[in-house]
């Protein structure tokens, strides 16, 4: 499989690339067409939140449950939990398959934004952040997190027991997705952010090390699981690992909203799309998917 | 199986219940036999040592990995581990089998110690407590903790690439340990000791509970693990689990040194010994897995 499909990186649709656009310009029928995209990817979202709060009650004890709960869904989202769902069916996979995985990366998501926002005396509040609001003490918010992060993955080693699961590829999304929220992932890119490591890279090179490790590596990690949950083949994981880490790059920087990144974007957008040019799939899907570099979408989540 | 062995309930060893015995009080044969039961505990601890010192290189990042390595050996040991191990051999299984395990407990203890001891702005150190030493700012050791729990996780998936694996119950293990380490066990404990949850139970009966939450049933797990990993029959976990949980609230509660607590840490070690009474195993691992209840053992932990 994995041939370069000539049609799909060429075609006149709202994913074709053009690296001399200004981002967000758009013309009437990619406006039509990223309205349906947002639409699927808030779709998935919609789902995931469905799974999320009927995994997640408020039951005894309240005091840990309730924060545990606000904290859980008061994270923005990232679209690495939707890439994971899509990313499976992508591969043929029922998208149901993916849902325990999406809810556990939106869980690490969500611990890790939780602690990184926690006022700690030796941490100068990020400039570039809005001021957090904050609906408990650090207190309660340094433990809820750290309930949140096994409770992830108690949900993944739980979900064996549905009769349609397989063990070994359960195993081996919560190898994923250990890796790329801890401390060769997520937690590196924090330690980045926070300036606390004595790194040397500065500046725009600096922007790009910690979007690579938050926001790519868990797209990746996102990516991959959807595919490894699908039953895709090893060449599709790989590809759809490799679309994760540049989508969520993209996805990370335009965050930033730099005016100097917007040609290192571009070449990471034209990146992820010519990872899946090579993927031998729907056209109709691999559009969808693809959508997940797109300014609109990007916007829509940050 | 599980037959009461009356022979090991009532044998004239170190293990023999007196529940009118002061505690520490000891005999020249006692002190022989403790001496044995403290270098079998210490060989296991031994053992673990020497896998989480491979397992966690200070690697690059090294601003990452070397507190992680520190805060690691940093923490006070906590028996759970070593009752893992001990669990495994009890049920007939190769110890090696539960390595893995044991070392991840380990790993979800100090995460939990790590993060308890942050001096955050709304937390009052714990009168009980001697001050911590902090080689590392808050900012560090929040983060780092927060590396801690998804490595020990993603250690105990990544032992299913073993030839002697059972990826069931390797799953079975993570459910356990991230159960035991999360918003229903340690974190509930912490919730209570810290007393951040406005909860209505104080004095004994909350040293009791966090003793419950904490020790006792980080120490279940622990057992339970062990027997899991070591192929052992459902009511030998059973009876493993519900040793390891009095055998762990002995442990925590011996460690408040209140003098008021004697008679409920004998009932326990009551318990503790009864459970194993019923267990159908070689008398010399009984002995020396019922030793964790003993009092030398106990302060050699605390």
């Amino acid at each position: 499989m994995a041939t370069h499909l000539s049609h799909f990186s060429n075609a006149k649709t709202n994913f074709s690339i053009n690296t001399k656009s200004k981002l967000g310009r758009s013309s009437a029928p990619t406006v039509v067409a990223a309205a349906q995209n947002q639409s699927y990817w808030a779709s998935i979202d919609a789902e995931i939140d469905t799974y999320l709060k009927k995994a997640l009650p408020i039951r005894p004890p309240e005091s840990v449950f309730e924060p545990m709960h606000h904290l859980t869904f008061a994270a923005p989202r990232t679209t690495a939990s939707a890439l994971c769902v899509a990313a499976c069916e992508l591969v043929g996979g029922d998208p149901s398959l993916a849902m325990v995985a999406a809810s556990a990366i939106h869980l690490m998501h969500a611990a890790a934004y939780t602690h990184q926002h926690l006022p700690l005396t030796d941490r100068p509040r990020p400039k570039s952040e809005p001021t957090v609001q904050h609906k408990y003490g650090p207190n309660i918010e340094l433990l809820t997190g750290d309930g949140i992060i096994p409770f992830g993955l108690e949900l993944l080693a739980r979900s064996v027991d549905s009769a349609r699961s397989n063990p070994t590829r359960i195993l081996r999304v919560i190898m994923e997705i250990t890796r790329a929220s801890g401390s060769q992932g997520v937690v590196d890119g924090q330690y980045k952010e926070l300036g606390i490591d004595g790194s040397e890279i500065t500046g725009l090179e600096l922007i790009e090390y910690v979007c690579k490790k938050k926001e790519g590596e868990l797209h990746a990690c996102g990516a991959a699981c959807g595919a490894i949950l699908g039953g895709g083949a090893e060449d599709e994981i790989e590809i759809l690992r490799n679309f994760g880490l540049y989508a969520g790059m993209v996805q990370g920087m335009t965050a930033k909203e730099n005016p100097m990144m917007e040609a290192k974007i571009e070449r990471l957008k034209e990146m992820a799309l010519k990872e899946l040019g090579s993927f031998d799939g729907k056209k109709a899907r691999l559009e969808l998917i693809s959508s997940l570099v797109e300014p609109s979408l990007c916007a829509a989540y940050t």
